[in-house]
């Protein structure tokens, strides 16, 4: 098999499935997430363990995690806000999991009831219980810029990642561009920034959202800047349910479309995947985003 | 008034308008056209001439040509498939022409009944009767990919380029993603080699379809070659009848607000610009594209 150019993560099942307000069942969730695996997905953030009230659509965590461990080529990623829902979800037997914390004081504290530092703190005690077995992850969100505070400053963020790679775990750092409102300048900034400033300490992924239509062309500047590993959403589903007007992800569909178009190779079968996106296009309630599937299906 | 980093040429009232089956009124169309003026816009392909049969939106070139001939501030182009439609077009008052050609001989035959050879002989008689006081615009159509034929080579392009900066006019060359197929890297790769073939013999301009979502990636690829004049089109309205599953240009509104991220000025007064996307949104038969215009209203 031809070794993979770039790593396509697959948000969906948490990102997006989470802002569909009807029950999907857990057995339809798993079967698109075995249907992403046999797309050629090898990595999706399966769903995330927090408050049933906060998140009622992913309530069924445990079940989700028990049952995705049986595909086989899946590492499968759990959100967690805190450490005491990683250590719930390492007893649910999650292996790896996706700490989240914000750039922005007040989206950290809408989306985990917390301080930027009272979540850094939260980081250190997970860090010390995560399997050493796999990488952490951590999703930095409203990187470049928060629905309340607007812009962040690089020094912020530089802040942050200085804390979170001071611990000996390793890690995998996502910079969120959570609102959409990221330009691809702007992208490329920030990621030459971090890039001088620590180097290989981490292992860098872009997560966009395409709210306002940049969310290739953000995947692309940070392609240029070295970035190999982007997060994205089968359908386009997302948004965040703290981060008002934020709708989709970058489509996974499409994001697979650039770089094949770009002779890279994800490793997704770009029909396969396409099957997946019109599957989850039907599921009541979601919105969805992306060009891909119409344009082919049109054909 | 703050000089433009960016010109971007709204095409709509042409590219997008000829796409929509029922007849938009001719004071519709002009009323669109002033307000698109009003927003800051001051390059507009107003509408083309050509036969009545085969595209009948674009029957009433002669009063459309009319009356924006009044609009203080903007520059009107007039497209044309030969030099006869040209010398229609410059008796009914067009001052500016755009030629079109296409870099694929299955295209060009079904877009204008030439081969590329009779059209580029319709080109040298075009720029014979072309008033010297205003420069030529010539669109080359699937310089990347075409519907019938595929892959474009840069070879092909080249030798069609080569001819048309042969004469002594002045020519502004638009080159275009006629079937949206185009990655970043693609336009990159291609406008590097035009600039090193033909440096400033050209002025040159990116036209990008969104098709399969990669529209603004394509003009921020545009961007960092060096290209400084865009188009596109309000609402993200488009495509070719006679390119097979082409769809809109990229968004005006989406492509004015990357710029505006990126801190370079375009003219453009975005809220006035989607108020007009708003409008054109509700002709009958319209098919749009683009997020910004949902992301704002959503606001």
């Amino acid at each position: 098999m031809k070794s993979k150019d770039i790593e396509i993560i697959e948000v969906g099942p948490r990102d997006g499935f989470q802002s569909i307000p009807q029950f999907i069942s857990t057995s339809d969730k798993v079967r698109i997430i075995g249907n992403l695996v046999n797309a050629g997905i090898s990595r999706i953030e399966t769903t995330s363990v927090v408050s049933e009230r906060a998140v009622p659509q992913l309530a069924d965590a445990e079940a989700i995690i028990m049952a995705t461990k049986a595909f086989a080529g899946c590492s499968s990623q759990v959100l967690v806000p805190n450490a005491r829902r990683g250590q719930q979800a390492l007893d649910m037997g999650a292996t790896k999991l996706c700490f989240v914390i914000s750039a922005s004081e007040t989206h950290n504290f809408k989306n985990v009831r917390q301080s930027i530092s009272g979540s850094l703190a939260e980081y250190d005690a997970l860090s010390s219980i995560h399997p050493d077995s796999s990488t952490m992850r951590v999703n930095l969100a409203t990187a470049f810029d928060c629905p309340y505070e607007g812009s962040i400053s690089e020094k912020c963020v530089s802040g942050i990642v200085e804390h979170l790679v001071s611990t000996p775990h390793q890690i995998e750092l996502a910079i969120c561009d959570t609102t959409g409102r990221c330009s691809p300048l702007l992208v490329s900034s920030l990621f030459t920034f971090l890039s001088s400033e620590f180097g290989d300490i981490c292992s860098w992924v872009f997560h966009g959202h395409d709210t306002y239509g940049m969310g290739i062309a953000n995947c692309f500047a940070a392609w240029e800047t070295g970035i190999r590993k982007f997060d994205a959403s089968i359908a386009g589903l997302g948004g965040c349910p703290f981060a008002p007007g934020a709708t989709g992800n970058v489509a996974t569909e499409d994001l697979a479309w650039m770089f094949e178009k770009m002779f890279l190779n994800t490793g997704i079968d770009l029909d396969q995947v396409l099957q997946v996106a019109k599957e989850v296009s039907r599921i009541p309630g979601s919105q969805t985003g992306g060009r891909v599937r119409d344009a082919l299906s049109g054909q």
